[in-house]
């Protein structure tokens, strides 16, 4: 299978189930239902979600869309949970973000108020999604993920220390503290539900744990490099932004080429974690998605 | 056992619990753990865990503080969720609430960015303590129980008409709904949750659910007539707020007698359900201690 094609079925597969499992625009009270549908449908790329289908077929040991309706409601908990998150993340008051993929955020379309509660709700559905999983003892460790990573040693913690170290002069201990529990969590939970719903023997976790987080952090390293040296198009926004606000990057603090070599080195780990496993060609795919997009 | 003295051994175990469940204030990134503290430690009479315990202790037949160990996760859950919701309605952009309690709210101490994401950890931490109970099909029932209560069906639901209803018409069906959600959602869950960790039967969860319907509103109804003839001791906090934020009330809307007596004939229904329980004596407080707020 080509995988363009695997990314393609995958996508639509869970954007069916997305429009499922969310409440019906109509709904009342509806502005709220829209505000949460808004955002869902705003044109995400549902990495999270594809990695975490990639990592199950890699653990059943081929790729079958027809095994992966049982693990629908525990993906659309990954996008419900990432979408809050940006939400939220996007607020006046936090990164203040007029505009997301291209169109306007979620609080400029619907209002601060209901985008807070929008935000609110999909982390709220997230989870009762997953009690909806038949088996209980993975319904429980799905729980368990998805809030240690959603919870102050995870995104939300990243996110806090994001905002504090805006307009400061930060280390780079710290700018890898917020890329790990920003994007690095998610990730990582991404992978860690595959292996729960697969009951994955603990080592197969630990590694696929750490490849998610070598990747997350290698994604961010590449994206503060093209901040600087990139163009919109290679970007999906204006370069410049995180200087422009303040932020702090991986370019920044220890340079150009030495951000380039750090994100090669992570790269090339993650491929190490998983070289040697079956089937682990989509996995591959996503090291090399990052791998290109370094200039 | 005197009711004065039931309130405070169990107010006094809650805030044990909730200091232990809580991650340290010097914990990073402590900024987030101290605001979390803050609007925790604020002066919550703890209404809804004791609720909570007195159910519990009225379904196992006698008073024993010593059972409630085991519950405190629980306990926990009900009251974070109940401070989210406070902290995230405060907000400039929801109810604009400069204080809580007397003390300035949690975005005007710690700023509206560290606000909004301290209320999203607490909801949070709330599902995480809940899978920590032993029982697996219990943890998952409460899990339901209290998404369930703060889903768009519930208190985010009531929020969102809440504000949508700010400055506008609109009828006693419509006020009847954002009190029954806004405050009778988590109260309902407070309840069920007794009955889920206590393996009730299921007609006896639905009547003390209906009991927490009865209670919320009853007591929704009276905040709204105590806005209208109360003083600030009665009511703890300044009359007239509601009319002043233009929102709607039962007295204005049904007029003092008529809202008094809805008043009177919920708490006279709320008592009849339950009044063939045995031990029922905490239960029977809580509606008195409602009757006794009526002008």
């Amino acid at each position: 299978m080509l995988v363009q094609e695997y990314f393609k079925t995958r996508k639509n597969l869970l954007e069916k189930a997305l429009d499922i499992y969310l409440p019906p625009a109509k709904q009342y009270p509806s502005q709220l239902h829209e505000a949460m549908r808004y955002s869902i449908f705003s044109g995400g790329k549902r990495l999270r979600p594809i990695l975490f289908f990639a990592t199950y077929e890699m653990l059943i040991g081929r790729k079958n869309i027809n095994r992966l309706d049982r693990l629908l409601p525990i993906a659309c908990a990954i996008e419900f949970v990432h979408t809050a998150s940006l939400i939220h993340d996007d607020l006046p008051s936090i990164d203040d973000a007029p505009e997301r993929r291209g169109n306007p955020s979620c609080h400029v379309k619907f209002g601060e108020a209901t985008a807070i509660l929008a935000g609110d709700a999909l982390i709220t559905k997230a989870i009762e999604l997953l009690t909806e999983i038949k088996t209980r003892h993975i319904a429980l460790n799905c729980i368990r993920i998805i809030t240690r990573a959603m919870s102050t040693r995870g995104m939300i913690g990243g996110q806090t220390v994001d905002i504090l170290s805006t307009k400061k002069k930060i280390n780079i201990n710290t700018l890898r503290y917020i890329h790990l529990k920003k994007t690095g969590a998610l990730l990582q939970a991404s992978m860690e539900l595959a292996c729960a719903a697969f009951d994955a023997e603990e080592n197969i976790t630990i590694t696929l744990s750490n490849f998610a987080l070598n990747l997350g952090l290698a994604y961010q390293i590449v994206d503060d490099i093209l901040d600087e040296v990139g163009n919109f198009d290679i970007l999906g926004k204006e370069p410049g932004e995180d200087s422009r606000n303040n932020k702090a990057t991986y370019s920044n603090l220890i340079g150009l080429e030495k951000a380039k070599k750090t994100a090669e080195k992570l790269l090339r780990d993650s491929y190490n974690l998983i070289k040697n496993m079956k089937n682990n060609d989509i996995l591959i795919e996503f090291v090399n998605m990052i791998k290109e997009r370094l200039p």
